[in-house]
């Protein structure tokens, strides 16, 4: 079994900040992360495929179908957008790096081909510093 | 002459907005850099200063002073900030990186040390893709 | 347990192509890649191998042995070539990045010293955007 | 389950010496690495966390109170140290990366917080092709 | 006077032999980069232009026409081309980097706006250890 | 006229300290610079030539040749070695990287042949966030 990873970028920005919670709440547990006009990342996802090397053409996967889905359902869905406003899914969820990777992952899952090898884990890298990964979800 | 550059980052957003220009003129020239709530880059400051090497101490500038008069001018002033609402400078003047910098020049000189080596060059990086750099003015 | 991870870099040429399929096949499924006279990367290849840390020396593997065996078995394997006519393996083998990886196991498991911690995982970079990873079979 | 991961960086240099082994011996199996008054590298060190995201701050921790850790146990212990002389832990034993892991792992595991998600992976690059990374004990 | 640098990628290869010279001159000169069937690299160009902010735009340059221009002449042009036998510019002259880069400026020279800023430097890297660079010529 | 920088690497470690001061000058002026056994980096250096494309083979220089001059006179001379104690250039000068800089200047020159390319620039990058570069002089 081979994992193949292939990595995309979109610029945007975003707000950490809950409603239900007070001013000083916010404050104290996302700093800067809570200023109210948001800030923003060039985020770097990852996405890797598993599955077995076809025996006739050696892939694990049509890269150029992989990059059509994921530049439809990834990077135009955020890319130059402000993700709290602007992403329909973030008018209810929080706007964290880690929710929009679980956001990125339904989404995938949604259109994913039958004949596609395993969506098998997801990377995102907000800056040089800060990255999140997860085993996606059978 | 030896130029030391020292490298500085801060996460911001931005929009590109030309206000006597119309909705169409603006989506014509900015296309997605346009969009209403702006989009988000990792900035990379470049501060790059030119100064002969002082033969007792072996060093061009005093780097712990230096990086605090960058980290209060400059990172302390953009980061996690809207840029066009929240950095005072940009309600009157265009949020494009070039004039970023060009604020990032003013900013750094108004304070600069009579007995620093002179200011040389600043770049900022937007993303791995584009970066500008300028020479500053004496 | 501990994973110690070591990078090696060879420039190469290769191309996509399935003799069994017309040149039209061919084109529709590979693309650029299928182009007639091949294409190169510079690629990067991480050999990870797994070990318990030696409770005199400190080491998981002696690093200058390791670097001999990729080196030899690798390195000047792949450098430099075309790998659909130059490299024999791949006169019977698709010259894809998956299959590199699989000579490049093969390649290493037949040398490989029987005091060496287990051959853990091998990854082959082959842009910025495009890498390839696989756990090794015992 | 999602994994964060946040990179630290500190400066320092060691040696790489058996006290019990003969200076041929040492300077057989170690190389330049063994050179008597040591050598240097730009430490880059990867903490990761696993944990559920919190339905209501959309986190897996804060990243604040991780950062905290890491730079009291960890970046402040080795910055700008000659591990062998400066750093406690080394007067006993290897000043190998190998063995800088598990000091480390064991310096985090100590003040670990009881409501922290676990400390998952921890991965020590010592130079651009050269790296060690393992899971965490429980 | 501002620069802007924007960057771009290639994947293509390339062999240095001169036609007048014997087998064993090509090889004491050029050693594996003669190879008979050539070899590959990711290539980097870095396009930078020069010139005034524009005081209403804040731009100092449309990157969008920018980004046509390089890619119509320089990307597909080169991108996963065999550059000695499939890009014609080649058939008579050396497919040296140096040369690829002055190649690189003809065809951007012969179709450069007049309206633009001038084209200030041209920089291409072959691999992370190779680079060439170049003030263009007026 | 072209340029070429290729890059290079070293490991190794210094300690800026000024025998002429007190203890409570260097730690004021230096910090943790002037730990007492020093600490390490892992050096890039950046060596860039300039001269005219040669007609015929299509380069600007030799870069085996040029390699064996860098390799011989910097990287073994520096790596893996505590400068202050092991390079005997820093018995009497500073080891700051301004200074390490001019001694890889004097080095380069003091067996430059006559027939190269005029040695351009060099570049010393100390970590990531810090470099220096140099127009060479004459």
């Amino acid at each position: 079994m081979m994992r193949l990873t292939r990595s995309y970028t979109f610029s945007a920005s975003h707000r950490l900040n809950v409603p239900e919670y007070s001013a000083e709440q916010n404050q104290a547990l996302f700093g800067k992360c809570n200023n109210p006009h948001g800030h923003g990342h060039n985020y770097q996802v990852k996405v890797t495929v598993e599955g077995p090397v076809d025996s006739e053409t050696g892939l694990v996967v049509n890269p150029y179908v992989l990059d059509e889905i994921v530049s439809k359902e990834v990077v135009a869905h955020f890319d130059h957008k402000y993700i709290n406003k602007d992403v329909p899914e973030f008018h209810t969820r929080m706007a964290s790096t880690e929710v929009i990777g679980e956001v990125i992952e339904e989404r995938l899952l949604a259109v994913w081909p039958a004949n596609f090898p395993k969506l098998r884990e997801i990377q995102i890298q907000e800056t040089k510093r800060n990255s999140f990964r997860f085993v996606t979800s059978d």
